[in-house]
């Protein structure tokens, strides 16, 4: 098949890298900084540097750049793409892209299958990108209203891409998990290293410290465009959070002792339950 | 040297097996469940079983008890230990245990020096014990009243079972910055796996959940002691980090796309300028 890749940040270079190694599709990329569609072709992620033009002959299309990028590339190209081709994403948030993407292809006659590849780093340009960075991770699949044979192409790529576990859901589904698996983990870590003691914790710290904070290293533009993407949901998870911290702290200063054993408890039982 | 090793969970049980693989001191452990004792001893992980007679010969003794008993067993052994040893402890909290221990040990003539290995994991028995947890590790030292000598004997003794750094610290400082790096990790741990959507995660989630979630497995007896010991700290960092929550919720909230970005600019950048 052929394979485009528009946008080669960390996924996109991944997914071009991965392709290259797992597969013999052959890999056209479309970036905006030309510098770096040279480094991947010398690299060999990728086969060809490829224009809007050449998305005439790509069986699929990974569209890998920020959510509004997506929506305005697709309309802007809607007659270069060749019949029968899958436009897929790699977009953090669904309910959003779906509507409009589904709108314009629906209108031009082309198939709009959203995914979601559960893998990143706290890196984020194509030089964090590596062949092996979905080994074992999720791929989510949003069909939105595309047809099971896109879904079934998808699925059997991202398999031989190395992920080992694909979810099919709906854009809201999709969007409220997200908000509390991934995106309530990066408000998080951006709060959490807004403390005053935290420039001084070299020293006091260990792996817990690592573990909260590290997303703290967010591309901001990006994440901005997420969050606001997925409003309500998100809203909704920090206000949880904020309750449980709520009720957490003041069974500290009540010293209330068999209450914070036993939400202590009921937590760790949570986990347990749930392994990894 | 002989040491003493008082308590045989996580951490008691990889100073053991350090002080084994890395020193030629002698390794005696005392534990409150015989059979630990009798699989250390099996593992080569301590050299021989003791009782509170053995503190007698003991030239450095660690406490690696919960809080409250290593008060207890100290007061009620403050006869048998041996003159000039150190006492010293692994404790997570250091105010409430220098103050007491302190008093205990000038009364009967003994040298208390508070310390804290930053290592752990999420799994604190014996058997999750390794004589490898402390590479690169910080090692915190809570001098209270001990003399220079004593500080410098821990300090010696640290290095040697693979502590890259030292840090000589007030229990206060200590306590405060234990507040922000490893207590209200676990607090919010706790608390994020309280969510709604925390069960149904598989599939939706990699990296970001697991590492904000990995401390809910808690040992909530010993964190209850800790987070209680440690009550006003703890509270003035939960609640900033509610505050910080509520802005960033705030801002999404009324579509503030100018300062969400900047906010999440500040903490990109407050997190880069600390490295790891």
């Amino acid at each position: 098949m052929n394979i485009a890749i528009v946008g080669l940040g960390i996924i996109g270079g991944s997914l071009a890298k991965a392709f290259v190694k797992y597969t013999d599709n052959r890999i056209t990329a479309i970036n905006r900084t030309r510098s770096t569609l040279e480094k991947a072709l010398a690299d060999g992620a990728i086969h060809e540097i490829g224009t809007a033009d050449s998305l005439l002959s790509a069986d699929i299309v990974y569209m890998c750049t920020y959510p509004d990028h997506i929506v305005e590339f697709v309309k802007e190209n809607a007659d270069k793409f060749k019949k029968g081709c899958i436009i897929t994403d790699v977009c953090g948030i669904k309910s959003e892209i779906c509507g409009r993407m589904s709108e314009i292809c629906a209108e031009k006659g082309l198939t709009f299958c959203g995914s979601h590849p559960m893998a990143g780093k706290e890196k984020f340009s194509y030089d964090a990108s590596e062949a092996d960075l979905f080994q074992g991770a999720s791929y989510i699949i949003v069909p939105c209203e595309a047809p099971q044979s896109a879904v079934d192409t998808l699925s059997d790529q991202a398999k031989l891409l190395g992920f080992s576990n694909i979810r099919i859901t709906t854009p809201s589904e999709h969007d409220r998990m997200i908000a509390f698996t991934s995106q309530l983990p990066h408000v998080l870590a951006c709060s959490y290293v807004k403390s005053p003691c935290c420039p001084n914790h070299k020293g006091f710290s260990a792996g817990s410290y690592r573990d909260v904070s590290r997303v703290a290293s967010i591309n901001e533009n990006l994440w901005t465009d997420l969050f606001l993407d997925n409003k309500e949901p998100l809203c909704e998870e920090i206000s949880i959070l904020i309750d449980n911290l709520t009720r957490f702290r003041e069974l500290i200063a009540n010293d209330d002792r068999e209450q914070l054993r036993l939400q202590l408890k009921e937590a760790r039982l949570i986990k347990e339950a749930l392994g990894e």
